[in-house]
């Protein structure tokens, strides 16, 4: 991070990082020496007090094989290839199998300048609607990070569902809410077998959690006796 | 969002949502009723203008066909089924084709509670490394939004490249700094076809960008004229 002002988004970068599993925190002529105390890092104190201060990008980013910038945009005539972050996070990660990879974040206001940017083998740029609208810093942090850790295969998974109930459970629940049916006058006798085929696919729609499956039948045997009883 | 209890929170999730492109943020019960002025949120005043604040969960996402909450974890007993934000993120894109989706997310430090994901029908979660660790509320906000608006085929999109030399200014290039390293004794005259062939295999690896040939081009020009006349 090159002169970030706020030390509130050196926290929110930690907290970002630790969030997404990335260790090595760099600061590069932070505005607030203080900044180890930045307090929005819930949960990244340790992080932050390993970060870094160097003087200059070049010795915070020596020892990488690939240096990276962030832009927002647009308006400078800028001298580098940009990626979108899509694309350039899987570039990112490929590098990362062989030696570091340095990203580098400009200051709030004013982004990283050419100086900067001349330690940069490409750029990479966040995919927002306006690309002369800049981001909260420690918002592209994340994002960033984010769509590092991303897993690609996770767009394909199997949500993790609740356990359903089983056949006996919904057969169960069919069968005393058929009872109820016929107990409160709603199952015509002479169409009955085909009501309670009816009712029992309703119920199977239904998809009912296991964990449901004894509250309804509960609810259902109460709402029984009652009518059994009046 | 639900229960917010810092503007700046608000301001930085209306920052993501112009940033992102979406434009309905409603506040259940914010913490502090002045939330529109909330200041992180550059560029994003007209949507805070817009905002609308409720006094519970049902009224604000009335007319929204999908209500997703969003949640850290793990440690409370869910009764929902949690996708992951990549696959979640992909269900309510194909939501929002039909109607509008509700995206909620709870306060700072308590989340949603068991009132509030009674509301929804499933929940989705950031695919953070340790899931007992929350986020900051702007980021989760930021990611979610990114992973909505993220396009699947930028991954694998051409980079956006400068335009490259032609082969003409490569060839010039690799003739002057062969004529340079001539005149500077480097070439072995007996080895010298081979040693021009190396050197254009050299600079054609460098793939030169079209802007900077002619820089190359002058930089070699006045060390030649150096050696020349020295």
């Amino acid at each position: 991070m090159v002169e970030t002002r706020n030390p509130l988004n050196i926290g929110a970068a930690a907290r970002a990082m630790a969030n997404f599993g990335f260790s090595r925190l760099r600061a590069v002529n932070p505005y607030d020496v203080a900044f180890r105390e930045a307090r929005s890092a819930v949960g990244a104190a340790p992080l932050l007090r390993k970060a870094k201060d160097f003087a200059g990008v070049a010795d915070a980013v020596a020892e990488c094989r690939l240096v990276v910038g962030t832009t927002s945009v647009g308006h400078r005539e800028l001298q580098h290839p940009i990626r979108r972050l899509e694309y350039g996070a899987r570039l990112i990660r490929r590098a990362l199998e062989q030696a570091p990879v340095a990203l580098l974040f400009g200051s709030e206001k004013f982004g990283l300048s050419n100086d900067d940017l001349s330690h940069c083998h490409w750029l990479m740029r966040i995919p927002t609607v306006d690309q002369n609208m800049s981001m909260n810093l420690g918002q592209a942090v994340a994002l960033c990070l984010y769509e590092l850790a991303r897993d690609p295969r996770a767009v394909k998974a199997r949500p993790e569902k609740i356990r359903g109930a089983t056949a006996g459970e919904t057969e169960q629940i069919a069968t005393r809410l058929t009872e109820t049916l016929r107990e409160s006058g709603y199952v015509n006798e002479t169409t009955a077998s085909s009501t309670e085929e009816k009712i029992r696919r309703l119920v199977m729609r239904l998809e009912i959690a296991g964990r449901d499956a004894p509250v309804l039948l509960g609810m259902l045997r109460q709402i029984l006796w009652k009518l059994k009883s009046g």
